[in-house]
């Protein structure tokens, strides 16, 4: 959505005539593909040691052809990329060159797989980050690590997303080896994590991270399963609670070109708000995402076949249809579901505007003593909600449009000032906004303002990956920044008590 | 000599007050260290990932006793060093810093140790270069190496630099985990196997290097067995036969900043010369050194104890005196001692100007039909000089001389016209110039005017490793030099004749 000049990849390839050396050239190998670049326009290039290990034969490979061919040159293939400043030279001799986008969440890992000759997107894969093995909340992650687990737990990462990358390359039959750019976003915490930085302090005040800019860094410092040599670069937080994914989807969005305030609204563990345009960027995060992601839920699940995705219930609830991704037996639904659910068990008059299921709802059943309302029933499997997950569900959805609330109030705006609202997230497959709209979660407004991004967080990361001209676009976007502090505001506490109800006690505070 | 300022070691300690993070200040730790460096006069630092990792907890390791101690800051030791661009922090915590500062030469190396905190020097240790098991001449080397042994010589050079490292390590008691700098000079050929670099072309028309100013490596690259951060400098070369010791050399020697022209003779396997002032240098090198190393000699041996280094002998060469490193038996004769003898047989009458034993000659001795001279006798040795030996040795002065004699005269100089002498090399304990003007190896110039330097390839590297102020001084050096191919000289055979014999047939030419 940005409209930066692209200048290329992250990661390029680079087809250079190095002179052959001769009686008159004596120039020393290292110097005269120096001498090449800075012809080509490619000055202030380093030429790490490994590759100048490498070079003489490569300079020379057709030497003895010389004669035959009629020319003085060597035709040089290269893979170039940023260096700690200015380019780097990451490998020489033939070979296609790849990259990968990658976007690490508390609870999923997703990645994208790129040609990077011809910008193209090969595959896309996502999977769960194993890290949640030690807490679903990053928070609990922390807290392990500081009594000792930080290390198997900074493994589990690497070893997740180096089992997903290995997964990608091999499902297109693509080296790791030709891999050549890593860009990363993720949430400040996992981010310390994957670069093996100290996360102890991020989370305790005064909330300092260990880094704000990482350096950009070669797979073999992180560790990463793809060329040794390659760039991987992670996106930078803006202190504690803003995060690159946080960034990465601002640069997405292009909220720092806008001309007036638009509103970008990130939905996954966490509810992260961000409000600006180019002149201000004001970002707020709250914990509200749990229930949202389907946490609460026990048949919440993240989407994949089996999970479903879409919901349509007809007057009374007594029938119901469901969209299964992979149109197989359901297993569970995802948080984009659960919106789209309540919304459909509110407009069936399922359920009140205070999420108790009405007199004559269809399809109630009651487990435990608790009632709840039947999603899916066949031989194998009975997939139902209960009362009290809506009620926390609710509680969820409150807390997220409490924060909206406050958030675009506190710079003086209304919902209806602000011209474009970007719903992004790995919420299944992407929140519903006339669902979002219909139970209060997202504020009323005309639909046309909507914008549904899916994972944010990746995309900006892809759209580095494919233009470099946008790494000091990231460093502008991450200065730009103020954070607002969220959960110590007074004005919450009042909002979230009307909101807790569908859609509003007061419909003119979605306005 | 040179009289640059010093800002400080290559490599350097630094302990800076980095305020301890707090509400009001939530900068993250790496830029926190950033601007306490800036604040301190140091920018355009960079910190590396495993710095990064380690630095959280190294900031709030007084933390606990902050109220106690009633202070805001950390005080935070660092170890700081060249990097790519700029300055690199290459340690953090308290610990004594040191530097090693080596000479890598054909057949042995020298290092030196230093404190870098007080710029003491602690020792300095020396041993053969393990390469000689595969040819004494480096050409011999190269030709092995393109025969498929590259690795297996280049990899006895790095062991055998490690042992030293180790030797004068463990002999002061020192840990090599705190040696973080590592200054190299050394010809083109060794340098590039000390880097692993490719030497196949170098000794090949048209003698292209694969580098000439090697990038600043760590010691991990390197393979080196000191702290896998340290820097590791290797002194540039011009080309393929003017090699960072010599450009170390004239950086010990000045050369670079004299007003008139001086001359600078490196005696070692090759003799390479050096002529010049501050506005131009010119180098020039010949094989003509194994001889004057004592390497033609078959008791000829490198400077250690029971090698001697100094002879007299009276007239007609009865009676000799010889000096003998730690006053043991002798055992052979290093290549200063092996002039110095030569010098003496001829001042006592022992041998002729052509080199012939005279027919009056004490201690002549017969072995295997060749007349010899006799050192030294005891039940354990003998030790003899024989005829054809003198003759090799007369061979390779002539040599010597005639490269000097042509390469002054080409720039229309005579020596006369040459204010200073310098004389290195590695030939034992340093030639003695009354015996080298009496054999007419050198010339006859009033003897104030040469200065003995030792081994001023070690010394230049010592030099940076306490002033890394001579960085941009060194490429200034490198780039100034011409080299004067002396084997493509026509005048040097017409000139050889008449120096091979003592001093010369027309005693005006040593003038």
């Amino acid at each position: 959505m940005s409209n930066s000049v692209n200048k290329g990849p992250l990661v390029f390839s680079l087809r250079l005539a190095v002179p052959l050396p001769s009686p008159s050239d004596k120039t020393a190998d290292t110097d005269r593909l120096l001498q090449a670049l800075s012809a080509a326009g490619y000055n202030n290039v380093s030429i790490p040691l490994d590759i100048a290990r490498r070079l003489p034969p490569e300079l020379r490979k057709n030497e003895l052809l010389k004669d035959e061919l009629l020319k003085d040159d060597c035709e040089l293939a290269l893979a170039m990329g940023p260096g700690e400043r200015g380019l780097k030279v990451l490998d020489i001799g033939e070979r296609r060159i790849y990259g990968i986008a990658l976007d690490i969440g508390s609870t999923t890992l997703e990645a994208s797989l790129f040609d990077l000759a011809d910008g193209k997107k090969i595959d896309e894969k996502s999977a769960g980050n194993p890290q949640a093995a030690f807490g679903a909340d990053v928070l609990t992650r922390v807290q392990l690590s500081m009594m000792g687990e930080y290390k198997k737990i900074a493994r589990l990462l690497t070893d997740g997303v180096n089992r997903l990358i290995v997964d990608l390359c091999g499902a297109n039959d693509i080296s790791a080896d030709n891999i050549f750019a890593l860009t990363v976003a993720g949430n400040t915490i996992v981010s310390h994590f994957f670069l093996g930085l100290e996360v102890n302090n991020i989370p305790v005040s005064p909330y300092v991270p260990a880094v704000n800019k990482p350096m950009i860094c070669s797979a073999g410092e992180t560790g990463t399963a793809i060329n040794k040599n390659a760039v991987v670069y992670v996106f930078p937080n803006s202190g504690s609670y803003v995060g690159g994914d946080i960034i990465s989807g601002i640069l997405y969005c292009g909220i720092h070109r806008e001309e007036s305030p638009v509103l970008f609204v990130d939905v996954g563990t966490n509810v992260e708000i961000t409000l600006g345009c180019r002149d201000w960027l004001m970002v707020g995060a709250g914990a509200a995402g749990p229930a949202l992601e389907g946490g609460i839920a026990h048949i919440g699940k993240r989407a994949e076949p089996g999970t479903i995705s879409r919901v349509k219930i007809d007057k009374a609830g007594h029938e119901i249809k469901l969209d299964v991704i992979s149109d197989i037996e359901p297993a569970g639904i995802c948080g984009s579901g659960l919106i789209d659910l309540i919304s459909e068990m509110f407009s069936a008059g399922v359920i009140d505007q205070a999420g108790r299921f009405t007199e004559n709802a269809g399809r109630i059943v009651e487990t435990d003593g608790v009632k709840a309302y039947l999603l899916h029933k066949s031989d194998q499997t009975e997939l139902f909600l209960t009362e009290p997950e809506i009620k926390n569900f609710l509680l969820s959805k409150a807390a997220m449009f409490s924060f909206l609330y406050v958030f675009v109030r506190s710079v003086g705006l209304t919902f209806g000032d602000i011209g474009k609202i970007y719903v992004a997230g790995a919420l299944g497959c992407g929140i519903n906004p006339i669902s979002a709209i219909n139970i209060g979660m997202l504020p009323d407004v005309p639909l046309e303002r909507f914008v549904q991004l899916g994972n944010s967080s990746l995309r900006g990361a892809e759209m580095l990956l494919l233009n470099r001209d946008l790494l000091s676009e990231i460093d502008g976007i991450a200065a730009m920044i103020t954070y607002r502090e969220m959960n110590e505001d007074s004005e919450l506490m009042s909002i979230l008590q009307g909101a807790m109800f569908i859609p509003h006690t007061d419909p003119l505070m979605l306005k």
